[in-house]
Formats: C-alpha cells, sequence, structure tokens
C-alpha cells in the first residue's frame, strides 16, 4: 500500500523528474541512480532538505509525526515522505546519507541536521551551508548573509524566481497531493545542487582580487 | 470571530500601511504580498521583530501566553498578534519563516529566533543581527555595537526618531488598540528593512580604505 | 506606600541627580526622561548595573529575592530596587532594555544578563562590555583586562576614584537608607555611560598607529 | 564460537587482505600486525571508520545494539563486528585507540567519537577529520567541503570509485556475510589511511604559492 | 571566638604581612587597606587564589565544606579561611570581588571563578589568567604555557622559586597552624599580583619586534 | 600493606628509575624529588597521563574503580595505582597538580582532565595539549596532529620506538606485575616530558622562516 508518483517540473526549459515516494524499493531504485561519478573527479553534490511539519504540541513538547526528505542531483528529485508508523528512516537513505563521497548541500542545513539526529538518529558525514561556502570561497563576504535566490543567480547565473510558490497557507504533512509544493521542492534542492556543484567543483573559483596599496615616504601620525 | 486592523504610519512623509491581525487568511494574503521579488536579482530582505509579554512566573518557570509577530518588506508591515488559544503559529507564517530564499534582518534577532523555537518549534532558514552585519560590510567596527537609530543614518541616512514612543508603560500582550504602539513597530521592522537591503544589495558597500605605510630603512629596536 | 527619594551627588564640580525608587510611576516617569535623542545621530548609551543580595542558601539554590537595577545616561541616574512581593520587573523598564536604538554598557555585563534572563525573563537586544569594546575600538590591547578607573581616565580623561566607597560591608537589599552606596552605584552606572558614550561616538576613535618597517636585500635565516 | 573470516579485496590491482572478527585472539594478532614503524619518522596513520546499525526506538531513546569497527594501515584492514552480548569493547581494541604514537583519520570522525564515547567509554587520543586537514595543509579551502573520492584524487590521485557499492540497502548490523558490504568498508578506510598518510608524512606538503601584488604610487580613494 | 592571626613573610629582604583571619570585623579592615589607588590612573591588580580541601564523596558529588581566598595587592595578603558553618561568604569579600575598578589575576583562575559561582554564588566582574595574558601583550606565545616562576622572570624579574614548600601532604582545610602553607599561599598571591601589575601598568610593555623580510625580484614557485 | 616496587628501564643507553606504588608516604616523598629547579628560570615540565580501567557498565553508567597516574619529570617516573577502597587522590597528588609553577603536559590531555574533574574532584592550573603546543611555537602546521613518536623526533631527536608495547591485550588495572606495561608507561610520560621541555624552555624554538615574494609591477587580474 505504499505510493509513488513521478511528476516532470520544467524550470527554465530543462524538465526535471521528481519522484515522491514513501515506498522502499522505490527509495533504493532513486538512490542508486544518484550514483553515476562525476567527470572530473570532482565530489558528488546532493541538494538536501527536509520539512517537519508541526502536528500540536503537548504538554511537555511538540510532537513531530514525521518528515520530508528533498534530494537532488541535478538530473533528478527525490521526495520522501515518512508514514506515519515509521520513526526509522528506510536503510539506503540512512546509509547515502552517511556515505563519505558525496557532499550534502542546503541553507539553514545545521539546524536541520540537528533535527534529524535527534529525531530520527541519522548523523551525516559532511553536509554544508551555502551562504558562508559561497561567502569564503569566492570571497564576496555578503553571500553569507543571502538568499538562495541571490545565490544561485551570482553563483551559476541561475534565475528560478519566477517557480517561486504564490501562496504558503500548505502543510508539509500532506502534500504529495499538491503539484504546486512539489514544484518547491524541486525548485529548492535543484538549485542548492546547482549551487553547491559550481563552488565545491575542482577547478578554482575566481575571486575578487587584493589590492593592498603601499605608499612610499615616512609615516605621519 | 477574528481581528483585522489596518493602520497608515506616516515616516517622513511616505505612507506605510500597518496591517493588524490573527486571521489566518488575513496573513496568508499579506505574507503573498510580500513575494514581489527585487529588480535586481537582489535577495529580498524582511524586517523581523517578535515581542512576548511576560504574564506571570508560576513556581517553575514564566509564562508567555502570546507572541507578537511584526514583519516589514518596506513597502507594509504586517503584526501578528498570536491569540491565547493557540500554541502553534499560522501555516503560512512558519512557511514564510523558513522560505531559503529570504533573509531576516533585525536587532537582537538571535535571542528571539532561540524564544521562537522554544515556544512555537520554529526554526528559520537564514537571519541576520544588523549590528555585526553592518561592521563587517562596511569594515566600521563600533557599528557592531550601535542602535538601529544610529545604523539606519550611517547605512542609508535615514532619520525615524521623531516618531519614538515617548513612554514605555505598555503591554505587547494588547497592543492591537494603541497607535502609538502600532508605530513603534513600523518603526522598528520599516529600520530593520531598510538597513538590511542597503547593506546586502549586490552592489558593493563602499568600504573604508586600508593604507599601510612603509617606512624603507633599518629596523631599530 | 511606595519609595522615592532623590539625592543629589557631586562627581567633579557635576552634580548629578540620583533617583531611588521602587514605584512604577517614578520609573516611567524618570525612563521617558532618558529619551532625549544625541545632537550627532550617535547611538544613545546607558550605563547599566545590577546587584543582587544573596539572602541565604537553601538546600538546592541561592535564593535572590531583589535586583537592584542602576541606569545612567549622563544627566541623571535611576536606582530601582525591586520590592519583595514581585518576580516581573515593572513594564516600563522590560520594556526600555528592550529597545533597539540604545546600547547598554557595562563592565562583567555578560553575567549580569544571565542572572537577568533567568530571575527576571529580561532578554537585552543590545548590551556591550567595556572593556573589550575600548581595546577593539582604540586598538591598544591592555583595555580588555583593566578596571573602570583606568578605562574612565583612558577613553575620556575622567578621575572619579576619590568618590569610591572606603569600606565594603554592605547589602545592596537595604541601601536605600545609605548615602555612601548611593554614590557608589552613581559613579559606576555615570562612569560606564561616560565610556561607552566616547568610544561609540560616530566621529572616529583615534588608533594606535600600525608601523610595519620592510628591511631590503635577501633574506637570512 | 566466535567469528573469523579473511577476505581479499583487489583495489586498483592491489590485493588488500580484510579480515572480519569478533574473537579477541583475532583482535589481538591483527592489531600486533598494524606496529611496523614508518621509514622516516612519520606518524602512523589509520584509517578508522564505525557504523552502529540503528535497530529500534523505544519509549526514550534510540537502542544501538552493536558497533561495527573499521581500521586500516594501508596492508590490511581490520573490521570489527561487536557481538550481541558485550558492552565493552576488547581490550587491545581498547588500548590500541588510546596509543599516543598513531592517529586515527577519516571522515565525520567527529560525531564518531561522541558516540563512541557515549556507548563504549572510549576516548581517543589523536583523531582527525580529514576535510579540514587537507584544507589547511594543502591551502585549498575547498578541500574543507568535498568528499572521500575528491580527497583522495586531490591529494595522492587515487582512484577507487569503481569500487563503491551499487545499492545501499543493507544493514550494518549484519553485514559479515556480504562481500560487497566488506569491499564498501575497505575502500572507505584503506582511502582514508592514504589521505592521511599523505598529508602527514614529514615532507612538506606542496602548498598553493601565496602573490601579494604591490603597485608603487600614491592611493586612491 | 574568631580566629585572625599575623605573619610575616620574608621574600627576598621585603617582609609581607600576611593576615590569616575568620573574622568579618579583620576582613572589613583589610579589604579596605587594599584601596590606595595607584600613582598613575593604572587599574589596581589583586593577586587571587582560592582553594578548596575534598572532604569526602558521598553517593553523588563531592563534599566542599569550606574554602580558603587568597588576596594580595602587593603590599599585604589577606587569606580568608571559611569557617564550618557559613555557605555565605562575608559581605565585604563578595563586594570587593565584585568592584568594577579591580582586575583580579591568578593561574588557573577560570577554573576557580566557576567553582565559586557554583558553590558561593559569586560572580567576579573582572578577573584574568595571567599566561594568556602574558603572551598576548608581550607577543611571546610561549608564554601562555608556562608556570608561574617563570612568568615572574620573564615579565618582572622576581625569582621566589627558594620560597616554594618542600613537600606537599597538606590540607588546606587546617592550614592556619602552619607557617610553610601560609608562605606557600603567599607566594603565589604575591607573585601573581607582580605579574599583573607589570602586565597592566600603562605604559606599553616591552614587546618583541617584528621583521618581514621583502625579497625584491620575480616569484618562483 | 601498601605496595612499593621500583624499577629501572632502559632508553637508549639512559636507565629511568620507575616508582609504581599506592603507598601515601612514597608518593609524597617521589613528588618531593620533583622540586629541583631548572637550571635557567624555565618552567619546570612534568610529562603526564592517566589510564582508567573500565570494569563493566551498569544499567546507568560505566564504573571506573581506579586510575593510574603517570608523572615524569626526566630523571624518574612515578605511577600511581589508585587503590580499589579510596575515592579521593593522596593529597600530595592532588597538590602536586595545582602547583601554580608547574606545565603539565600531554597526549589527549583535555579528555584525562575532563576524567579527573569529574570523577576525582582534581582541577589542574596549567595542562597542555603538545601536538597544537608545537605545531604554534615551531609554526609547522601538520604537528597539531602527530603522534608523539612525531614529535619526539621533530622537537628532541628522540627516537624510543622500539621500546614500544608488541601487544595490547593489557588491563591497566592491573599492571604492576607487568614490567613490559611499566615500560609503555615510562615511555610514554618521559617523551612527554622530553618534548614538553624543549618546546618551553627559554630560548627561542626555531621557527620556519617566512618568505613574502614581492612582485614589482602593476597588478594584473
Amino acid at each position: 500500500m505504499g505510493y509513488t508518483e513521478v511528476k516532470f517540473i520544467e524550470l527554465n526549459g530543462l524538465e526535471i523528474k521528481t519522484t515522491l515516494t514513501d515506498e522502499e524499493k522505490s527509495i533504493d531504485d532513486h538512490i542508486s541512480s544518484f550514483f553515476t561519478p562525476t567527470d572530473d573527479y570532482g565530489t558528488k553534490v546532493i541538494g538536501f532538505d527536509v520539512e517537519w511539519p508541526v502536528e500540536y504540541k503537548d504538554s511537555t513538547d511538540y510532537l513531530f509525526k514525521r518528515a520530508n526528505f528533498q534530494l537532488c542531483d541535478g538530473n533528478s528529485c527525490l521526495v520522501i515522505c515518512l508514514p506515519f508508523s515509521s520513526d526509522v528512516v528506510p536503510k539506503s537513505l540512512h546509509n547515502f546519507l552517511r556515505m563519505p563521497n558525496y557532499t550534502f548541500v542546503g541553507i539553514g542545513i545545521k539546524d536541520n541536521l540537528a533535527f534529524l539526529e535527534k529525531e530520527h538518529g541519522i548523523v551525516f558525514r559532511n553536509a554544508v551551508e551555502l551562504g558562508p561556502l559561497a561567502a569564503s570561497l569566492m570571497k564576496m563576504p555578503h553571500l553569507r548573509y543571502c538568499g538562495v535566490d541571490e545565490l544561485a543567480f551570482e553563483v551559476c547565473k541561475l534565475d528560478l524566481r519566477k517557480y517561486r510558490p504564490s501562496r504558503l497557507a500548505f502543510n508539509w504533512g500532506k502534500y504529495y497531493i499538491n503539484k504546486e509544493l512539489v514544484k518547491h521542492a524541486t525548485v529548492n534542492v535543484y538549485s542548492y545542487h546547482k549551487i553547491g556543484s559550481a563552488l565545491l567543483r575542482p577547478a578554482p573559483v575566481p575571486q575578487m582580487p587584493v589590492l593592498i596599496t603601499v605608499r612610499s615616504g615616512s609615516p605621519q601620525y
């Protein structure tokens, strides 16, 4: 009685295939499809996100019944909706997030990892926040504080703003019936992947030059 | 039986529309109105603040019954007063604060985020403290320690000091009947927005030049 | 049956008016009197201190029944003695400490803030430790470790040492009857204000010049 | 009734001997075989990893019944599968991980150490994360964020990508019957060892040169 | 039935007066005697130490019944032995440690402060560790890791090594009858004071010169 | 019924006397023998290590019944085996570890200190990790990550590798009958002492020279 659906999302003329599923077999297959290596020894970068719907708050704490995992390797996206009856994530997802040869990238990823460790016992090997990464590697400090749309444009001239949702009154706990929400998830992790891949590609990232002007003569205080 | 009221606040000849509401529909609509993109791929910056009235302290801890959210995108402000009967924030507010393409800015924002995570289960994607941001990007260290009025003047020549309240004996838990308090909230988040937008705009911020004087000759100890 | 008393403290020929009170009306009025803006868009700086008398230790923890708040804007000081029957601080004090356009300065202020958050639910927007501030802005590292008297002299040529108390066997929980103790509080927060204002004034603080001597010729190892 | 099995894994024409065992005698012998010193006073580097299968979550916390230790010194690998009945790791493993003349290297090793300290009372002397190590010693900042395959290629021209598993739906708690999984563990710790040894070898690591261009003449602001 | 005793300790021909006491009146008087200001606006520096005898460990935690406070301003020392019946430190000691115009210096002072906050509710305003202070202000990094005897010699040519105790089997809980132990305490806090005063005196501390050798010509990689 | 035994360990032709004991009198005497000062005002450095045998894990936590302390001042070593019946360490050991004129050095010393504070109430004054110390003072970053054998060779040309144990299946809880284990402890703390003394000796440590190449002419971007 599992659920698997494939949707095709058009982004700037490119068609991205996004699979929504809560079935182990589909998850296994899709994760295997992420395994084609890069051409140039560069690290494979996976755009990663997770949302957890707040159900209600009891006397001691919040109840998080489900988590929505969103992954993208640039060619296709995988959206995993953990079912109600399970606390433990599927084996292949758990093992994938611990593979030492992948780098998972996102926005606000540190807080997401803390949630995953506490709620699902998952510890990543290698996850990176995109803003500080761009600011550090490109030596453009203000990128540390920017949103994903500006990062996408600055780092790889990608403009996906027209695919943003127009309303936000949705519930991630039920999103598998909503095309708008699938597109929203796809745009996010696809752009994370694109930004991360551009930043971490072996060829050196162009940097702003540093110029020190030296004035000859005696110092005057 | 929800509550929605619109007030117009005049700031230096500009009229800012501030909506006070505790109705989901009004919140959804107003948040959608924040979605017009910038002209130049720059990150959309939202001035953000929250106040939580202290009701009383029981034997173990303080009781925070409500929170007042204040948001501004420069054109209009939204002030959300969470009602007594609810622990969970409206869906569109929750989703908005997690949008990866927005940057939320404020003064003392880090402590506010800790409160929101503990009391309402909200985790921001991207929130920035204005003082350190200005000090770092403009290379003027003393701005790290300044108040919002000096930041507004230094960063964007904005002077809103005459709109500050003259008395402070108010209670944020009941503010929706008080014009003075609406103006106070509007001035704050409007100036946060203006400062953050100026600092994070793609064009490089003017910086103080660095001058190293080199004296030729032998060192003398 | 509240308590309000005004004392005049002479400091180097200047007369400082210090109000001691536990009445809400007096607190509201005095805080309003702090609101005159600076002449030059500079941040208003408030010298701030708090003392909490240790009453006794029960089996699990210390009991702190009251806190003494001390504030100064250079013209006048306000000393608030929280009465026994209250856990919640007066509204206008609470709101003042959260105003984003003020900077509160002191010595050992970080530990004071931790106490205020735990015991009274107060979270500051903007508070700064004076020693590191002076060391950083004036580029004189040893100021980070100095006491308030040396800071006062180095930063603004202020010498208030002759007003220091001659004995320390007092109890902050009962100080409103003691002229010596009022003077002690006044000297502290007045000097905090003076130091902080001088450091944070928009005109650049004079800095020690950096001189790099370059010797021509071949390196010799 | 212990279990010991030796598998030979071919990696780029080299045959690596991997021992899988839960017997103390085998563990003692294999660890002794790690003791041949390096030729040049350089530190012996051990590639190290640990996986712990999540069994299920009870009402308070996760249950981790076993841990799989994986070690490699370049010549051979040791994979230790702690049996169900034991909380305490074998003596020679415990003592080896505390030897002050070895450096243990890995990816995500900090989180692994936290797990080992909490679950098995083991505290390492000297363990190092490979990404930051490579970035710092080679002065190539982007290596901090890369996966193990790119590190292996950048640091020692090693390409083991074709030995990666094609599917991830395995369970580390039962892996000693699965040749694919043995190869996976071997590839990981073997490559950790190779990268760490190359980085920590006494001969200085080649670094990117730093070039400061100095322009003569007056500064122009 | 309090206890006060004065001992005279000869250090390099100088006679230091050390007062041992557990009487409030003696403590008040001695602390007042610390109040003579410096000649040159420099911060008054107090050498500070504390020892707490471990009595025994019960099932949950250690029992610390008393603390020995040791203070020195260069002219005289005060050693306070808290009596058994008291959890709260004398008022004038508590107030002195919170005076913002003094800097308290020592070795291992950070851990001492954590103990004092937890066991006695004392929070210092301004306390500094001597090793890092010397290393930072004198730009001699190895001083960060040195013992007090080397610091005393490097910073102020003071050699007190011959006054060190010859045996260490003493108990700080009973030390007021032991001349050897009084000398030990005196040597420590006296040397702390001397080092701290020399480092924090307004006249700039002599620093090791920095020499950058510049080689003309083309870079060769 | 105490236990004291002296063993002589030959290291590179030098004979080191190692005392194993659990008797207070022997501990007092040996610690006194550490008190001969250095010739040149340099800090006395003690090589320090501690091992604690894991006995078993009960339902809540691990049980650590004993600790083995290992100290060396270069001339002799002291190995203290805390007996079963005691939670409190001998007075002279406790006081020695808090002497402000000694620096204790080791590998992994920070975790050891945390253990000693938690299990035995001991807080060191001054303890230093050797790897970072060598890396920082010698400006050779890779030393931060090296094992003790490489540090010993790089810092003081000491090669003790042939004295390392050949098997590790020992139990620190019973080691006083095992010559091999005594040698192992001696090699460790003796080499810690040698490395630390060489690094912290007042004469400046040789450093790698820094060479900045300056190219004249116009910058080319």
